[in-house]
This record gives structure tokens, sequence and C-alpha cells, in this order.
């Protein structure tokens, strides 16, 4: 058995409990941008609820077109007012470089990647560059506030990085 | 007090009993890639633990430049060798066309998004869109199995897409 199959007798199980459907805006009018790090449970980490938030996350929990695409959806059609931002320590994204990574690509595939891998080398100062991608975005302008945090994968605990 | 603030007090909380750290490489070798929308809480949805599997996520659960960043990086760097793919009912995307939206920013900011907004009109074929864009890709090429899926918001139930 995959583990695909097992999540999805798991599936089976959430489904006998499960109350629905809730609204399609989320109710607490919040967007999440964080990284896809297997540690960070962004529904437990903050508290959220069914229904509260947009969840958006990727290699590094970094700003690319696509978290602008989103993020524009999310304000625009469906009334986001709040972005919260999440790196962590302990990072992949921390473990290597564009060059290398597109380097072995190339080398094996014969093709380079025509984007970046977004690799940095220091979590604060790319917490502070995805809010910088976010301010200096014309199409992401409905927040009301926009705020960058580090989870600690060893505590838990988030903490704030000054922009 | 902001919606951020509050989540701040929660994860005050959830550190209290938090236990890590865990270790970066997902233990279970999946990756999820699953729409934005509030109302999927993804780990809870697949029965997924801590340190299982990454969870990448945008506007629709599409797949665009940003996630084969994501994918190349978690299968190349990270090792993960299952790839599961997740829309939903009553999804956003289904509720717009790329040109209205993109009209309207033109209209409010002068300027076009030159990324395409990737709403679609039908929830399995934009799955096997993604899929295949997946298949399709000279750097997302490592995973033994890569499956898609429409959850019901009103069951919380996952339907599995043929291909």
């Amino acid at each position: 058995m995959s583990v695909t199959d097992e999540y999805l007798a798991n599936n089976e199980q959430y489904a006998q409990t499960f109350s629905g459907p809730l609204p399609l805006p989320p109710s607490r009018h919040v967007a999440v941008v964080a990284c896809m790090d297997a540690r960070l449970d962004v529904y437990r980490i903050l508290g959220l609820s069914d229904g509260e938030a947009h969840v958006i996350r990727n290699a590094g929990g970094v700003i690319t077109d696509d978290e602008i695409r989103s993020l524009a959806i999310s304000q625009r059609l469906l009334g986001t007012r709040e972005i919260i931002l999440i790196h962590h320590t302990d990072c992949g994204m921390l473990t290597f470089t564009d060059d290398d990574f597109k380097r072995a690509i190339q080398n094996e595939t014969g093709l380079k990647p025509e984007w970046a891998a977004e690799a940095f080398p220091d979590l604060e100062e790319d917490v502070r560059q995805s809010l910088r991608r976010i301010e200096s975005s014309p199409f992401v302008t409905k927040h009301e506030s926009a705020r960058g945090f580090v989870f600690d994968v060893a505590t838990g605990r988030l903490a704030e990085v000054t922009p």
C-alpha cells in the first residue's frame, strides 16, 4: 500500500465526523504565506479553525509571481486584509545555492531551469525580502497589515522579524 | 487587536505543549499540492502528522513554475516520491475568468498582470491539467506516483480524478 492510499484511508475517518460546508470567503480575512516544510502545521501553529484564512505555501515561503497571483485573488475576490508570512529555522533553503542546484539539474537533464530556485543564506533577511516584494507589487495593495515571522522548529514559537 | 495578534496569542498556547525538533526531510516522502482555500485543513484531511509531508498551496492548487520549483526541491533535495494534488468543490477559481480579473486590475491600477490568473471552468479537467503539467516537466521526475483528487467541502471526502 502506498502512503497516498494510507492517507486516503485517513480521509475516510476524517469524513465520518466532518461538518460542512462553510462559506468560501475566509471568515477572519487573513492570508498566510508559509514554507512547505513538513513540520509547519500552519492551522495548529496559529490556532486556525476551518474557514478562517487562506494558506499559501511553497519552498521557503518566498514571494514569487505565483504568490502575488494567489494574494491578488485572495484580497480582490475574497476580501482578505491581513498577511502573515512565515519562514522557519532549519530550513532546506539555507542548505544550497541556486547556482549549484540549477547546475545539478542541468548536468542530469541537459536543461537549466529558467526560474530562480530562491535559496537564501539568511532567514530574517529573506523574510524582509518577501515583505518588500509584497510592498512593491502593484497587484497586492488591499491589506491593512503584512507581518513576517520565523517559526522555531525546536520550540514551536513564532518570532516577529522587524521590517 | 488584529487577527494576526490573536493568532500570535494562539501560538503561545501551541508552543506550551510543542515537542520538537523533528528532522528536515519529510518522513513519509510525500508532497501535497492543494488549493489555498480556508476550508482545506490539509493535515487533518489526510491525517498527516508533523514532519511527514511537504504541503504546497496556492490559489486553485494549480501547477505553475513556482510549484515546479517547490516540487523539484522537494524531490531532489529532500527525497519525496509521491505527489498528491487536491482541488475542491465550491472553488473560487470557478467563479471568474482570467480576462475579467485582469481587466479589473488594469482598470484600477493601469497595469495588466503579466501572469495568468489560472481560473478554470471545470474542476476535474483542471486536476488533469495540473497532472499533465507535472508529467511534462523535465525537472519533476523522481516521483513514483502522482494522483489527483477533488475534496468535497460539504462532506470532507476526497474523490480521485481518473487521469
